[in-house]
């Protein structure tokens, strides 16, 4: 096996996180950014809260944008009401409009070692625009001199967008909106710029066909063009329903190594290797047949969605390629490997 | 009425249009950008063409863009093929994947007196390019000192995707590739820098919401970001299923009317009138409540949509606006109005 997962899985569970207010709980806290920062292993960490459930009733909290002051509010729909359409744990839809059974915020926990952390008491990012009306979601860090670039995914009843953080220090942030409008995510802003120009890659969705991944350029991380398509998914291979970006790519003499995400159309998720040229990312050197990482452990297999593994990020660490996934749509788990291990599967 | 027909209405039909080939018959003239160059009304109009149909057969053409020299090549699937799935005239599947059951180009067509049109023998603009593999649609034109910006929609097999060219002479064209990804049309670009930026509308789609229209901001023109909500569709009014910006704004003392197109849920396409603030075109001043101008008359009753009034463009001439637009997505027809009359919806 390329990867091998950490002893101390799953890593962070529900159950350490403290909620971000008495009345609410934490269902799930799962798809995390990672970096480096003051010497430690820094997660940013999608934690999805809800109403602590009442008897006969679906209830969930959203933000009410259109005041002065945006705040959240809690939503209730009785379970026998005929207007509420509820067949995923995920969203449901009332009266026709669509709604998430929770709202995730960013939250942040620290690790010396990579593998035991403490979690923040805390959010980092609560929402508090339009954009963010049901929650931003899947953060990933590029960090770029002294400042890390956070892509995240804004949730609202136009569909989700792909939103852009800047921070310091991960107490103060600030926001730069929407960066690619819905429906777009899984964004990775590669480390450096190549040929004089930011690159990112991105997944817009059509209903034309299966999401693909595409790459943009930008002068600023903020205006972004000259889009184009870069990889989609494979018929009759592990990635064959959707794919999209999940770590930075990873510098190396051969070529950028990205770790995506695949799923078949049951929505299995896995992870795989594609090499992209390092003058020209548009240009695919290798992309691995298998995938890299695949749900076996209990953890992964079970969990609010059955059998995910999803990444959105890794740190490279004394000659270690560390990653962190959401697994089940409910926890956070790790795994290492090394770039020579990754090259072997290019 | 505010608006009135031209009494030459339908301008320019398809039996009017050479084919780009002679193994091709024009579908339809239709949606159709619209400004002045050298005195004249100039419409570059979106062409629609197939291969002449064989029967038992259903083909069409595509760009194959993956070769050196990219070439249109015919496509033909028999009627009986249980692979097949045609259910809508503008598109079809075969074994899962999606085409259009034609292909678009753009054609210039010219005007010293705005009805009747002198039309070009071959195209403007043909697809060549990845995502013009299924055409180019429906373009915009925004003039900016002695440049058109042309947006359309570029077609191809991750959807539809809004891309940007511009030109001097409507001869030699620069393409400047996709500017917003899939799923997104409908772009107009306003015709001066708002607050240092240039502003667009545009529409991107999701899987969870009504299209809807957003605005961005961009220094360049070619990089685009700070998208915005904008306006969406409304229940209970003609409006009701989708809307998307239709005319280049029409600057006043009270502020920009944008002329947009809205749709219900059964496709009956009509025109409706906006009034955004001068300085902050993300402020609507008024919304019209009744749409400007309905289907009515035969060639937009019937074509080879029904019930289909779909503006890309109006120019101001003589004290008048005069708009152009596709009819029953089969042939181009034109209203004039003023701005008064236009004000007097908001």
């Amino acid at each position: 096996m390329i990867f091998k997962r950490f002893d101390e899985n799953p890593l962070i569970v529900p159950s350490q996180v403290t909620p971000s207010d008495p009345g609410l709980e934490v269902m799930c806290v799962f798809n995390t950014g990672v970096t480096e920062h003051n010497g430690e292993v820094l997660l940013l960490m999608r934690v999805a809260e809800r109403p602590i459930p009442e008897e006969g009733y679906l209830s969930t909290i959203v933000l009410d944008a259109g005041t002065e002051r945006p705040m959240l509010k809690k939503l209730a729909f009785r379970l026998d009401d005929p207007k509420l359409v509820f067949d995923d744990p995920r969203v449901f839809r009332y009266d026709g409009r669509f709604f998430l059974t929770s709202l995730s915020h960013l939250r942040v926990a620290r690790s010396r070692d990579g593998r035991h952390f403490t979690i923040d008491d805390t959010p980092a990012l609560m929402p508090t625009e339009w954009y963010e009306e049901f929650g931003i979601e899947d953060p990933h860090i590029t960090r770029i001199g002294d400042t890390h670039w956070v892509t995240a995914v804004g949730v609202c009843f136009l569909g989700v967008s792909a939103v852009l953080y800047s921070t310091k220090d991960f107490v103060e942030f600030d926001r730069h909106g929407v960066i690619f409008p819905c429906d777009n995510r899984d964004v990775v802003i590669f480390p450096e710029k190549i040929d004089g120009d930011y690159v990112a890659l991105h997944r817009p969705m059509s209903g034309f066909s299966n999401p693909a991944i595409w790459t943009a350029t930008s002068r600023d991380l903020v205006n972004w063009g000259s889009h184009k398509f870069l990889m989609k998914a494979r018929p009759g291979h592990w990635d064959n329903s959707r794919v999209g970006a999940s770590t930075v790519p990873i510098k190396t003499d051969r070529g950028w190594i990205e770790i995506f995400h695949g799923a078949t159309a049951v929505n299995e998720y896995c992870l795989g290797t594609v090499l992209l040229d390092l003058d020209n990312p548009l240009r695919i050197i290798a992309r691995g047949d298998e995938p890299v990482l695949a749900p076996e452990e209990p953890y992964e297999k079970d969990g609010l969605m059955s059998n995910v593994i999803f990444s959105c990020g890794c740190v490279e660490r004394d000659g270690k390629v560390l990653v962190y996934y959401g697994a089940g749509d409910q926890c956070i788990a790790g795994a290492e490997t090394t770039v020579e291990k990754l090259l072997t599967t290019l």
